[in-house]
């Protein structure tokens, strides 16, 4: 939607870049207390980034002397990666047992034919073999992630080498590392492409009156709009669909493969499906979940598992502990998004579904003119209200017209993250003479919240994270090989 | 998908906007022979943009003695502006007759309530005043268009004295300017709004041995995906969907109001719901046809209208005629995109459906990462994989798993416009040892192809037209109300 401001367009000019405000401060040290047990975990530099020390491989086994259980969402893309094609294969051959995750960052080992499926079986195996036998119950015991450009091979000699060099670290006289916060940082550093911090969380929760312990670290910045789902699942009937996004989570609670599962393709749709940087779902998106139950109760030698059927209201304790942990892990993806100087949230309500309102919260959350506008911190109701009439909306039955939403029922909010007041833009689909000296304070804010209010019969309500378009983009990505 | 350039991202700096190419060679003069017979139109200063001189507001009318059949695909979105329900209204009412178009650029009158509804009708019958009593069959006769900034009313008063102040230019004493230049373009520019040159084509066809004439204007630059359909339709069972754009075509054949509409709306399908700048569906896209018979033979005082089912040939050769002319006009407004350097045409091939093509076409000529690479001059194939990949395939039946893309059978090649040889950089799934140098070659044109082949069966093909994502687009839309 345009002015009358032709004259301006084709003229050469320069452009002062905002240096995008730090993020540094979204990560510091975590109480030790607060890491969950039985966990070795480290990060180093093997090579594949060309800068010296920056640590660009990750290895993390779980020693707990109980079976640790794994779960898993990939993306949903039909070029998936070598080392998802490989992970799934694990976990399904395990039954979602595996006891190791190893990750490399600067090549996504994507697109890579045949060499790309042996090197990421050549990292599977060599992080197999740190293991000691006592822990080796299935073929294999290691889930393996990549993330960097795609198209190109590994250096897998350089990750084979750094791999093995690990072996004293992982030895069971080293294992004090498990609740060291450094080994944790270094492994969340490995994780990192364009991240500018590393990402990791910890919290502690207590089911039926044992406390446990979960940690996490995931990275982000760019092709971030995942879909995932667990393994071999194909694309589920939604409108639309669009990271590398590579995470993990790891507790100490026990819970079984299945439940796990569940509990994670849950979390999942809730969490970083609900995210997006710029709207482009990668090839490598995974998150994976173990569960080793260190610090479960045993009823003899035998752990007792958290599961849906057998323990529902532990099971649901458990779901809800995940889900909240996977969006702090989310929401540190779309702060630290490409060129990012903005978080936002955007909330619709009044939907007919769920499905509905997640549809039209994430078109918002991708519209490139909604996004250039958070960015100009121009409240420009006008293009959320585009991008949410762009959406079609399901109908109750396949044969039955889709609900039309009756634009005088809409409302449209702006909400400060500082606890001042809301500015309504739009009331029952009439603009508000709006105050724009107030609208640019909030917009001014790094945090804010949309609301947009369809007024439709139903009460669907979902949550979207995103964050603003910049120049900063724009260079990432305009000279991203250069 | 990221790599190691951490370090670099957070610095502020300053960036040289490069200035985009002039378009002015798409716009020139047009001989007055191949404008259609039977229309007088102009286009005026009344006051809606601030820049005196500058044209916004526009009059075409038909003054063909037999009955003119009109057409229109209007946006899919939920929040249609007013003058879109207005002209909705008026061709359902009139049963696909209508003879004249008013249209302002630089207000939207989108989301204005029963003002904007009142002021659209105040549009429409100022116009039709301007009609002599002889060309009044029906209510209203005027359709109407708007474009510009959502939510904002439209100065009213200028635009009312503005219309009646053409009544002498509309009179049957200077009926000389039908065929005049000068009067088209200044029509074609009252339509502009961030556009940098006016869109005029015309074109001589010949159906049945008559000879006739098509002409047509058009505008975008921003919010341009359109995805319309005749008046009052629904979304149709698509899964994604996303301009302003406006446009309309006269032509001085003899056509029936359905054979009209259903020509127009195959033709919009290939050509305007082909094209995509930004990825924003907007309020008032509108392409309304005109066809006022006014070359048509006739059988006495009886005009000879092409029909689908009483012509099916000629029918043919009109569709046909009215899609390729699309086409033409749908692509300089992708040429003319906000901050536009490129022009890329995107060919998908090898899919089950024309519905896959067409899906995944427009989400590889939408994914920002693509077009930042496109502005990079990147012949970064892997963004373009990953997007090919996002996009769900239709199963063929409601309850069969859709078809699976397996990728050791995709092509991806780069074929420049300028007649060299193309430049594969995937086969059968496996990267090429692309020449770099070649690469940029290929890129730096302004016009090139990039033509995915999956490999599936069917021979569903695609073909979009999109932009690249340059500063200048952040530019115009980080600070457009500023």
């Amino acid at each position: 939607m345009s002015g009358s401001r032709v004259m301006l367009k084709r003229l050469a000019s320069t452009v002062t870049i905002k240096p995008t405000p730090s993020k540094a401060h979204h990560h510091g040290p975590l109480p030790s207390s607060s890491f969950p047990s039985g966990y070795l975990l480290t990060g180093l530099h093997a090579g594949v980034k060309k800068v010296a020390g920056v640590p660009d491989l990750g290895v993390i086994v779980s020693t707990s002397e109980h079976p640790t259980a794994a779960a898993a969402c990939f993306t949903r893309n039909a070029f998936k990666a070598a080392p998802v094609l490989v992970s799934e294969e694990i976990l399904k051959d395990n039954r979602g047992r595996a006891r190791a995750i190893v990750v490399n960052s600067g090549c996504a080992n994507a697109v890579t034919g045949r060499q790309g499926m042996d090197d990421a079986w050549a990292m599977v195996k060599e992080t197999d073999a740190l293991l000691p036998p006592s822990m080796h119950k299935f073929k294999h015991e290691t889930l393996v992630m990549s993330t960097g450009v795609i198209g190109q091979n590994l250096p897998i000699s350089k990750i084979v080498t750094g791999i093995r060099s690990q072996a004293p670290n992982l030895s069971a006289e080293t294992r004090t590392l498990d609740t060291d916060f450094s080994a944790w940082e270094r492994a969340a550093k490995a994780f990192m492409t364009t991240d500018t911090f590393p990402k990791l969380r910890s919290r502690v929760f207590t089911i039926n009156g044992v406390e446990y312990r979960m940690a996490g670290m995931d990275k982000g910045a760019g092709m971030i709009h995942p879909d995932m789902g667990p393994a071999g699942t194909s694309f589920p009937a939604v409108k639309q669909l669009h990271a590398t996004l590579l995470g993990c989570i790891l507790t100490d609670a026990a819970v079984s493969p299945r439940s796990l599962q569940t509990a994670l393709t849950y979390a999942v749709d809730r969490s970083f499906n609900s995210i997006s940087v710029d709207g482009d779902m990668s090839t490598n998106d995974t998150i994976v979940v173990l569960a080793n139950g260190a610090a479960a109760s045993t009823d003899g030698a035998q752990v007792k598992e958290i599961d849906e059927e057998t323990d529902k209201a532990g099971y649901e304790i458990f779901k809800q502990e995940l889900t909240d942990f996977a969006i702090d892990l989310a929401k540190l993806v779309v702060r630290d998004g490409e060129g990012a100087t903005k978080f936002v949230t955007v909330t619709v309500k009044g939907a007919p579904t769920y499905k509905d309102a997640h549809a039209i919260a994430s078109r918002i959350s991708t519209s490139a003119l909604v996004k250039t506008a958070l960015y100009g911190e121009d409240a420009n109701w006008g293009r959320i209200l585009a991008a949410t009439g762009s959406v079609p909306l399901t109908p109750s039955t396949p044969t039955s017209t889709p609900p039309i939403i009756d634009p005088s029922k809409v409302n449209v909010t702006f909400v400060p993250s500082d606890g001042t007041s809301s500015l309504p833009v739009l009331i029952n689909g009439e603009p508000e003479k709006v105050d724009e000296v107030r609208a640019k304070e909030i917009l001014s804010l790094e945090d804010f919240e949309i609301v947009v209010e369809l007024g439709l019969s139903g009460d669907g309500e979902a949550r979207y994270w995103t964050c603003d378009f910049s120049y900063e983009y724009v260079r990432i990505n305009g000279d991203y090989r250069s």
